[in-house]
Protein backbone atom coordinates (compact mmCIF):
# COMPACT_ATOMS: atom_id res chain seq x y z
CA UNK A 1 0.00 0.00 0.00
CA UNK A 2 1.19 3.12 -1.01
CA UNK A 3 2.15 5.86 1.92
CA UNK A 4 -0.18 9.06 2.92
CA UNK A 5 0.27 11.62 0.89
CA UNK A 6 1.11 15.30 2.02
CA UNK A 7 1.21 18.82 0.27
CA UNK A 8 2.21 22.21 2.27
CA UNK A 9 1.18 25.63 1.54
CA UNK A 10 3.84 28.43 3.20
CA UNK A 11 1.31 32.04 3.10
CA UNK A 12 3.29 35.18 3.08
CA UNK A 13 4.92 38.04 1.55
CA UNK A 14 7.96 37.88 3.09
CA UNK A 15 9.18 34.88 1.96
CA UNK A 16 8.35 35.64 -1.68
CA UNK A 17 10.27 39.22 -0.99
CA UNK A 18 13.33 36.95 0.08
CA UNK A 19 12.97 39.44 3.49
CA UNK A 20 12.67 36.03 5.37
CA UNK A 21 14.50 32.62 4.75
CA UNK A 22 11.61 30.03 5.05
CA UNK A 23 12.68 27.25 7.68
CA UNK A 24 9.27 25.56 7.93
CA UNK A 25 9.35 23.50 4.66
CA UNK A 26 12.50 21.63 6.16
CA UNK A 27 11.01 21.16 9.72
CA UNK A 28 8.04 19.66 8.54
CA UNK A 29 9.52 17.47 5.66
CA UNK A 30 11.69 15.55 8.09
CA UNK A 31 9.06 14.96 10.29
CA UNK A 32 6.39 13.60 7.79
CA UNK A 33 9.75 11.72 6.45
CA UNK A 34 10.18 10.21 9.74
CA UNK A 35 6.55 8.74 9.78
CA UNK A 36 6.60 7.49 6.87
CA UNK A 37 4.03 10.17 4.62
CA UNK A 38 5.21 11.28 1.47
CA UNK A 39 5.38 15.25 1.17
CA UNK A 40 4.06 15.75 -2.56
CA UNK A 41 4.43 19.54 -3.48
CA UNK A 42 4.95 22.50 -1.71
CA UNK A 43 3.41 26.04 -2.98
CA UNK A 44 4.31 29.72 -1.54
CA UNK A 45 2.02 32.31 -2.11
CA UNK A 46 1.32 35.95 -0.84
CA UNK A 47 -0.99 36.94 1.21
CA UNK A 48 -3.83 37.62 -1.16
CA UNK A 49 -6.80 36.11 -0.95
CA UNK A 50 -7.46 34.65 -4.13
CA UNK A 51 -4.17 32.95 -4.55
CA UNK A 52 -4.65 31.46 -1.14
CA UNK A 53 -8.20 29.86 -1.78
CA UNK A 54 -7.14 28.52 -5.10
CA UNK A 55 -3.78 26.74 -3.89
CA UNK A 56 -5.94 25.61 -0.84
CA UNK A 57 -8.77 24.06 -2.92
CA UNK A 58 -6.14 22.33 -5.49
CA UNK A 59 -3.98 21.00 -2.37
CA UNK A 60 -6.62 19.72 -0.18
CA UNK A 61 -8.19 17.75 -3.40
CA UNK A 62 -5.10 16.19 -4.65
CA UNK A 63 -3.36 15.07 -1.45
CA UNK A 64 -4.29 13.30 1.66
CA UNK A 65 -3.33 15.55 4.02
CA UNK A 66 -1.85 19.39 3.95
CA UNK A 67 -0.58 21.86 6.24
CA UNK A 68 -0.38 25.66 5.87
CA UNK A 69 2.12 27.93 7.30
CA UNK A 70 1.53 31.45 8.30
CA UNK A 71 -1.09 34.15 8.32
CA UNK A 72 -2.86 33.66 11.48
CA UNK A 73 -1.74 36.62 13.56
CA UNK A 74 -3.23 39.82 14.48
CA UNK A 75 -2.87 42.17 12.24
CA UNK A 76 -4.72 43.36 8.72
CA UNK A 77 -2.67 41.11 6.53
CA UNK A 78 -3.52 37.77 8.25
CA UNK A 79 -6.43 36.26 6.51
CA UNK A 80 -5.50 32.72 6.63
CA UNK A 81 -8.34 31.99 8.81
CA UNK A 82 -10.75 33.26 6.34
CA UNK A 83 -9.12 32.09 3.39
CA UNK A 84 -10.02 28.52 4.82
CA UNK A 85 -13.42 29.13 5.65
CA UNK A 86 -14.06 30.14 2.11
CA UNK A 87 -12.32 27.43 0.17
CA UNK A 88 -14.86 24.96 2.11
CA UNK A 89 -17.74 26.91 1.78
CA UNK A 90 -17.85 27.10 5.60
CA UNK A 91 -18.71 30.13 7.67
CA UNK A 92 -16.41 31.85 10.36
CA UNK A 93 -16.33 34.10 13.67
CA UNK A 94 -15.11 34.45 16.98
CA UNK A 95 -15.30 30.98 18.85
CA UNK A 96 -15.91 31.22 22.81
CA UNK A 97 -13.09 28.29 23.27
CA UNK A 98 -10.27 29.99 21.40
CA UNK A 99 -11.21 33.42 23.14
CA UNK A 100 -11.28 31.91 26.43
CA UNK A 101 -7.84 30.81 25.72
CA UNK A 102 -6.30 33.91 24.42
CA UNK A 103 -7.86 35.33 27.42
CA UNK A 104 -6.07 33.18 30.11
CA UNK A 105 -3.29 33.72 27.93
CA UNK A 106 -3.35 37.99 28.12
CA UNK A 107 -4.86 37.96 31.23
CA UNK A 108 -1.48 36.41 32.79
CA UNK A 109 0.49 38.65 30.66
CA UNK A 110 -1.41 41.87 31.92
CA UNK A 111 -2.05 42.33 28.39
CA UNK A 112 -5.60 43.78 27.12
CA UNK A 113 -7.53 41.12 25.06
CA UNK A 114 -8.22 43.88 21.68
CA UNK A 115 -10.19 43.85 18.90
CA UNK A 116 -6.69 43.00 17.06
CA UNK A 117 -6.38 40.12 19.42
CA UNK A 118 -9.27 38.73 19.06
CA UNK A 119 -9.14 38.41 15.36
CA UNK A 120 -6.94 35.03 16.74
CA UNK A 121 -9.92 33.37 17.67
CA UNK A 122 -11.88 33.72 14.36
CA UNK A 123 -12.07 29.73 13.56
CA UNK A 124 -13.83 28.04 10.80
CA UNK A 125 -17.42 26.80 11.50
CA UNK A 126 -16.44 22.59 12.39
CA UNK A 127 -12.43 23.11 12.68
CA UNK A 128 -10.83 21.60 15.86
CA UNK A 129 -8.20 23.62 17.70
CA UNK A 130 -4.95 22.99 17.92
CA UNK A 131 -2.82 23.63 20.81
CA UNK A 132 -0.13 26.60 20.87
CA UNK A 133 2.10 25.95 23.60
CA UNK A 134 4.47 28.60 22.80
CA UNK A 135 1.64 31.46 22.30
CA UNK A 136 -1.36 30.67 23.09
CA UNK A 137 -3.18 31.65 20.09
CA UNK A 138 -4.61 28.36 18.74
CA UNK A 139 -3.79 27.06 15.26
CA UNK A 140 -6.81 24.54 13.70
CA UNK A 141 -7.73 21.65 10.96
CA UNK A 142 -10.26 21.21 9.26
CA UNK A 143 -11.31 18.41 6.87
CA UNK A 144 -7.86 17.27 5.62
CA UNK A 145 -6.42 20.92 6.52
CA UNK A 146 -4.11 21.87 9.19
CA UNK A 147 -3.77 25.30 10.05
CA UNK A 148 -0.76 26.70 11.72
CA UNK A 149 1.38 29.58 12.63
CA UNK A 150 4.16 30.96 10.38
CA UNK A 151 6.72 31.41 13.34
CA UNK A 152 8.91 28.49 13.45
CA UNK A 153 8.77 28.22 17.47
CA UNK A 154 5.58 27.75 16.88
CA UNK A 155 4.83 26.04 13.96
CA UNK A 156 7.06 23.30 14.93
CA UNK A 157 5.13 23.11 18.26
CA UNK A 158 2.05 22.79 16.16
CA UNK A 159 3.44 20.12 14.43
CA UNK A 160 4.11 17.99 17.42
CA UNK A 161 0.27 18.58 18.25
CA UNK A 162 -0.74 17.01 15.04
CA UNK A 163 1.53 14.59 14.19
CA UNK A 164 0.01 11.81 16.32
CA UNK A 165 -3.09 12.49 15.01
CA UNK A 166 -2.16 11.32 11.39
CA UNK A 167 -1.92 7.64 10.65
CA UNK A 168 1.76 7.19 9.22
CA UNK A 169 2.64 4.77 6.52
CA UNK A 170 5.98 2.74 6.52
CA UNK A 171 8.78 4.90 7.62
CA UNK A 172 11.29 5.67 4.62
CA UNK A 173 14.42 4.11 4.87
CA UNK A 174 17.57 5.48 3.63
CA UNK A 175 21.21 4.58 2.91
CA UNK A 176 24.03 6.84 1.13
CA UNK A 177 27.08 5.47 -0.53
CA UNK A 178 29.94 7.93 -0.88
CA UNK A 179 31.82 8.17 -4.08
CA UNK A 180 34.84 9.43 -5.20
CA UNK A 181 33.61 10.18 -9.06
CA UNK A 182 31.79 12.43 -10.27
CA UNK A 183 27.91 11.84 -11.23
CA UNK A 184 28.25 11.68 -14.84
CA UNK A 185 30.66 8.35 -14.11
CA UNK A 186 27.83 6.90 -11.52
CA UNK A 187 25.03 7.70 -13.95
CA UNK A 188 24.80 4.32 -16.15
CA UNK A 189 25.13 2.17 -13.18
CA UNK A 190 23.06 4.12 -10.96
CA UNK A 191 20.45 3.76 -13.65
CA UNK A 192 20.75 0.10 -14.11
CA UNK A 193 20.11 -0.69 -10.52
CA UNK A 194 17.45 1.42 -10.34
CA UNK A 195 15.82 -0.43 -13.18
CA UNK A 196 16.73 -3.46 -10.81
CA UNK A 197 14.75 -2.11 -8.09
CA UNK A 198 11.72 -0.13 -9.39
CA UNK A 199 10.23 -0.16 -5.67
CA UNK A 200 13.11 2.22 -4.53
CA UNK A 201 14.27 5.83 -5.15
CA UNK A 202 17.88 6.16 -5.90
CA UNK A 203 19.00 9.83 -6.11
CA UNK A 204 22.81 11.38 -6.66
CA UNK A 205 24.27 14.12 -5.27
CA UNK A 206 27.48 15.28 -6.79
CA UNK A 207 30.09 17.16 -4.58
CA UNK A 208 32.77 18.52 -5.41
CA UNK A 209 35.82 18.12 -2.05
CA UNK A 210 39.61 19.68 -2.28
CA UNK A 211 38.99 19.89 -5.89
CA UNK A 212 37.94 16.20 -6.70
CA UNK A 213 34.66 15.69 -7.88
CA UNK A 214 32.38 13.18 -6.09
CA UNK A 215 28.93 11.73 -5.57
CA UNK A 216 26.64 11.02 -2.73
CA UNK A 217 24.14 8.47 -4.33
CA UNK A 218 21.02 7.83 -1.54
CA UNK A 219 18.80 4.82 -1.79
CA UNK A 220 15.47 5.17 -0.22
CA UNK A 221 12.37 2.79 0.42
CA UNK A 222 10.39 1.35 2.88
CA UNK A 223 11.76 -2.60 2.50
CA UNK A 224 15.53 -2.90 4.40
CA UNK A 225 16.02 -5.65 3.00
CA UNK A 226 15.58 -3.90 -0.46
CA UNK A 227 17.42 -1.17 0.43
CA UNK A 228 20.46 -3.69 1.40
CA UNK A 229 20.68 -5.43 -1.53
CA UNK A 230 20.49 -2.39 -3.60
CA UNK A 231 23.39 -1.11 -2.01
CA UNK A 232 25.69 -3.96 -2.10
CA UNK A 233 24.73 -3.93 -6.19
CA UNK A 234 25.81 -0.34 -5.61
CA UNK A 235 28.84 -0.94 -4.45
CA UNK A 236 29.82 -3.78 -6.41
CA UNK A 237 28.89 -1.89 -10.08
CA UNK A 238 30.73 1.42 -8.99
CA UNK A 239 33.87 -0.51 -7.20
CA UNK A 240 33.06 1.87 -3.89
CA UNK B 1 1.86 50.17 -14.35
CA UNK B 2 2.01 46.49 -11.75
CA UNK B 3 5.30 45.24 -12.11
CA UNK B 4 6.17 41.51 -14.28
CA UNK B 5 5.52 38.91 -12.06
CA UNK B 6 7.26 35.40 -11.96
CA UNK B 7 6.81 32.13 -10.81
CA UNK B 8 9.92 29.47 -9.73
CA UNK B 9 9.65 25.33 -9.71
CA UNK B 10 12.10 23.51 -7.36
CA UNK B 11 12.24 19.76 -8.63
CA UNK B 12 13.49 17.51 -6.33
CA UNK B 13 13.03 14.20 -4.27
CA UNK B 14 16.07 15.50 -2.16
CA UNK B 15 14.01 18.99 -0.75
CA UNK B 16 10.61 17.27 -0.21
CA UNK B 17 12.28 14.55 2.18
CA UNK B 18 14.08 16.91 3.79
CA UNK B 19 17.37 15.69 2.85
CA UNK B 20 18.87 18.59 1.14
CA UNK B 21 17.24 22.37 2.17
CA UNK B 22 16.17 24.49 -0.63
CA UNK B 23 18.82 27.68 -0.67
CA UNK B 24 18.00 28.61 -3.93
CA UNK B 25 13.79 29.96 -3.45
CA UNK B 26 15.34 32.90 -1.03
CA UNK B 27 18.14 34.18 -3.23
CA UNK B 28 16.25 34.28 -6.41
CA UNK B 29 13.46 35.88 -4.27
CA UNK B 30 16.37 38.96 -3.07
CA UNK B 31 17.31 38.79 -6.47
CA UNK B 32 14.46 39.67 -8.04
CA UNK B 33 12.67 42.07 -5.87
CA UNK B 34 15.87 43.85 -6.56
CA UNK B 35 15.14 44.54 -10.19
CA UNK B 36 11.47 44.77 -10.12
CA UNK B 37 10.41 41.86 -10.22
CA UNK B 38 7.30 40.47 -8.15
CA UNK B 39 7.73 36.43 -7.41
CA UNK B 40 4.00 35.95 -6.90
CA UNK B 41 4.18 32.05 -6.17
CA UNK B 42 7.03 28.78 -5.26
CA UNK B 43 6.19 25.27 -5.76
CA UNK B 44 8.09 22.73 -5.03
CA UNK B 45 7.38 19.10 -6.75
CA UNK B 46 9.03 16.19 -7.07
CA UNK B 47 11.35 14.54 -9.82
CA UNK B 48 8.10 12.68 -11.79
CA UNK B 49 7.15 13.93 -15.01
CA UNK B 50 3.26 14.10 -14.65
CA UNK B 51 3.62 16.45 -11.51
CA UNK B 52 6.29 18.90 -13.14
CA UNK B 53 4.70 19.33 -16.32
CA UNK B 54 1.07 20.16 -14.76
CA UNK B 55 3.52 22.44 -12.76
CA UNK B 56 4.59 24.13 -15.87
CA UNK B 57 1.57 24.45 -17.53
CA UNK B 58 0.12 25.93 -14.73
CA UNK B 59 2.99 28.42 -13.77
CA UNK B 60 3.66 29.28 -17.45
CA UNK B 61 0.35 30.18 -18.24
CA UNK B 62 -0.50 32.69 -14.96
CA UNK B 63 3.43 34.39 -14.49
CA UNK B 64 5.39 36.60 -17.10
CA UNK B 65 8.67 34.65 -16.17
CA UNK B 66 9.25 31.15 -14.62
CA UNK B 67 11.95 29.97 -13.58
CA UNK B 68 12.95 26.40 -12.72
CA UNK B 69 15.58 24.97 -10.32
CA UNK B 70 16.81 21.40 -10.59
CA UNK B 71 16.94 18.14 -12.48
CA UNK B 72 19.19 19.09 -15.55
CA UNK B 73 22.26 16.59 -14.35
CA UNK B 74 23.33 13.13 -16.13
CA UNK B 75 21.61 10.70 -14.00
CA UNK B 76 18.14 9.10 -15.05
CA UNK B 77 16.11 10.73 -12.53
CA UNK B 78 17.37 14.27 -14.48
CA UNK B 79 13.92 14.68 -16.27
CA UNK B 80 13.49 18.53 -16.58
CA UNK B 81 14.44 18.83 -19.76
CA UNK B 82 12.39 16.29 -21.39
CA UNK B 83 9.26 17.85 -19.28
CA UNK B 84 9.95 21.63 -20.70
CA UNK B 85 9.85 20.10 -23.93
CA UNK B 86 6.45 17.49 -23.13
CA UNK B 87 4.48 20.75 -21.24
CA UNK B 88 5.34 22.72 -24.69
CA UNK B 89 4.69 20.49 -27.20
CA UNK B 90 8.00 20.52 -28.71
CA UNK B 91 10.49 18.24 -29.76
CA UNK B 92 13.73 17.36 -27.43
CA UNK B 93 17.09 15.91 -28.47
CA UNK B 94 20.63 16.33 -28.07
CA UNK B 95 22.07 19.62 -29.80
CA UNK B 96 25.25 20.18 -31.69
CA UNK B 97 26.13 23.67 -29.61
CA UNK B 98 25.69 21.87 -26.09
CA UNK B 99 27.48 19.03 -26.95
CA UNK B 100 30.29 21.26 -28.38
CA UNK B 101 30.43 22.84 -24.87
CA UNK B 102 30.28 19.84 -22.98
CA UNK B 103 33.21 18.33 -25.33
CA UNK B 104 35.84 20.95 -24.55
CA UNK B 105 34.85 20.94 -20.97
CA UNK B 106 35.70 17.24 -20.54
CA UNK B 107 38.60 17.62 -22.97
CA UNK B 108 40.50 20.07 -20.68
CA UNK B 109 39.43 18.05 -17.58
CA UNK B 110 40.19 14.51 -19.22
CA UNK B 111 36.99 13.07 -18.74
CA UNK B 112 35.13 10.88 -20.92
CA UNK B 113 31.87 12.44 -22.88
CA UNK B 114 30.01 9.12 -21.84
CA UNK B 115 26.15 8.81 -22.51
CA UNK B 116 25.19 9.72 -19.39
CA UNK B 117 26.99 13.14 -19.52
CA UNK B 118 25.72 13.84 -23.00
CA UNK B 119 21.99 13.56 -21.79
CA UNK B 120 22.72 17.35 -20.33
CA UNK B 121 22.91 18.28 -24.09
CA UNK B 122 19.56 16.93 -24.58
CA UNK B 123 17.91 20.80 -25.54
CA UNK B 124 14.45 21.64 -26.29
CA UNK B 125 13.68 22.63 -29.94
CA UNK B 126 13.76 26.39 -29.97
CA UNK B 127 15.44 27.01 -26.84
CA UNK B 128 18.43 29.16 -26.34
CA UNK B 129 21.18 27.99 -24.40
CA UNK B 130 21.97 29.72 -20.52
CA UNK B 131 26.18 29.44 -19.71
CA UNK B 132 26.99 28.14 -16.79
CA UNK B 133 30.39 29.13 -15.85
CA UNK B 134 30.54 26.65 -13.12
CA UNK B 135 30.06 23.74 -14.51
CA UNK B 136 29.64 23.87 -18.51
CA UNK B 137 26.44 22.03 -18.47
CA UNK B 138 24.29 24.85 -19.80
CA UNK B 139 20.52 25.49 -18.52
CA UNK B 140 17.75 27.09 -21.62
CA UNK B 141 15.07 29.40 -21.95
CA UNK B 142 12.56 28.46 -23.49
CA UNK B 143 9.32 31.03 -24.10
CA UNK B 144 8.73 32.77 -20.83
CA UNK B 145 10.84 29.66 -18.72
CA UNK B 146 14.23 29.59 -17.94
CA UNK B 147 15.23 25.91 -16.77
CA UNK B 148 18.80 26.68 -14.45
CA UNK B 149 20.48 23.83 -12.03
CA UNK B 150 19.92 23.16 -8.80
CA UNK B 151 23.36 23.34 -7.43
CA UNK B 152 23.13 26.62 -5.41
CA UNK B 153 26.49 27.60 -6.84
CA UNK B 154 25.90 26.86 -10.47
CA UNK B 155 22.01 28.13 -9.60
CA UNK B 156 23.04 31.74 -8.85
CA UNK B 157 25.29 32.22 -11.73
CA UNK B 158 22.92 31.10 -14.17
CA UNK B 159 20.68 33.76 -12.35
CA UNK B 160 23.12 36.09 -13.09
CA UNK B 161 23.46 35.47 -17.15
CA UNK B 162 19.27 35.46 -17.23
CA UNK B 163 18.80 38.54 -15.33
CA UNK B 164 20.32 40.99 -18.14
CA UNK B 165 17.65 39.48 -20.40
CA UNK B 166 14.52 40.47 -18.28
CA UNK B 167 12.76 43.84 -18.42
CA UNK B 168 12.32 44.48 -14.71
CA UNK B 169 10.42 46.82 -12.91
CA UNK B 170 10.37 49.84 -10.39
CA UNK B 171 12.44 48.56 -7.57
CA UNK B 172 10.86 47.88 -4.11
CA UNK B 173 11.79 49.91 -1.37
CA UNK B 174 11.11 48.88 1.79
CA UNK B 175 11.75 50.58 5.11
CA UNK B 176 11.45 48.87 8.55
CA UNK B 177 9.83 50.71 11.88
CA UNK B 178 11.18 48.54 14.90
CA UNK B 179 8.23 48.85 17.96
CA UNK B 180 8.63 47.65 21.54
CA UNK B 181 5.27 46.47 21.69
CA UNK B 182 3.46 43.14 20.47
CA UNK B 183 2.29 42.99 16.68
CA UNK B 184 -1.32 42.83 18.98
CA UNK B 185 -0.75 46.40 20.22
CA UNK B 186 0.14 47.48 16.91
CA UNK B 187 -2.71 45.65 14.74
CA UNK B 188 -5.04 48.39 15.11
CA UNK B 189 -2.99 51.60 13.97
CA UNK B 190 -1.03 49.24 11.17
CA UNK B 191 -4.42 48.29 9.51
CA UNK B 192 -5.27 52.12 9.79
CA UNK B 193 -2.01 53.20 7.79
CA UNK B 194 -2.53 50.29 5.54
CA UNK B 195 -5.71 51.72 4.08
CA UNK B 196 -4.73 55.13 4.13
CA UNK B 197 -1.97 54.06 1.95
CA UNK B 198 -3.00 51.24 -0.78
CA UNK B 199 -0.50 51.51 -2.76
CA UNK B 200 1.78 50.39 -0.27
CA UNK B 201 2.12 46.67 1.30
CA UNK B 202 2.39 46.84 5.43
CA UNK B 203 3.55 43.58 7.38
CA UNK B 204 4.45 43.12 10.69
CA UNK B 205 7.08 40.46 11.75
CA UNK B 206 6.70 39.91 15.68
CA UNK B 207 9.98 39.37 17.84
CA UNK B 208 11.06 38.21 21.25
CA UNK B 209 13.96 39.77 23.08
CA UNK B 210 15.23 39.21 26.29
CA UNK B 211 12.01 38.09 27.37
CA UNK B 212 10.26 41.45 25.71
CA UNK B 213 7.75 41.12 22.77
CA UNK B 214 8.32 43.56 19.67
CA UNK B 215 7.46 43.90 15.89
CA UNK B 216 9.42 44.84 13.15
CA UNK B 217 6.99 47.28 11.07
CA UNK B 218 8.09 46.79 7.14
CA UNK B 219 6.48 49.34 4.50
CA UNK B 220 7.33 48.62 1.06
CA UNK B 221 6.39 50.45 -2.25
CA UNK B 222 7.97 51.68 -5.23
CA UNK B 223 7.24 54.98 -4.40
CA UNK B 224 9.87 56.96 -2.24
CA UNK B 225 7.34 60.01 -1.15
CA UNK B 226 4.60 57.56 -0.22
CA UNK B 227 6.99 55.28 2.31
CA UNK B 228 8.92 57.93 3.91
CA UNK B 229 5.08 59.32 4.78
CA UNK B 230 3.48 56.44 5.68
CA UNK B 231 6.84 55.56 8.20
CA UNK B 232 6.15 59.04 9.86
CA UNK B 233 2.27 58.53 10.06
CA UNK B 234 3.26 55.49 11.85
CA UNK B 235 6.04 56.68 14.09
CA UNK B 236 3.16 59.15 15.42
CA UNK B 237 0.55 56.56 15.49
CA UNK B 238 2.83 53.74 17.28
CA UNK B 239 4.57 56.70 19.52
CA UNK B 240 7.92 54.52 18.21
Amino acid sequence: MPNPTAAMLVIGDEILSGRTRDSNMHFLAGELTRIGIDLKEVRVVSDDRAAIVSALNALSAAFDTVFTSGGIGPTHDDITADCVAAAFGVGIDVRDDARAILKAHYDRAGTELNAARLRMARIPDGAALIDNPVSAAPGFSLKNVHVLAGVPSVFQAMVASVLPMLVGGAPMLSQTLRVNRGEGDVAGPLARVAEAFPDLSIGSYPFQKDGAYGTHVVVRGVDGAQVDAAMVRLAADLGA
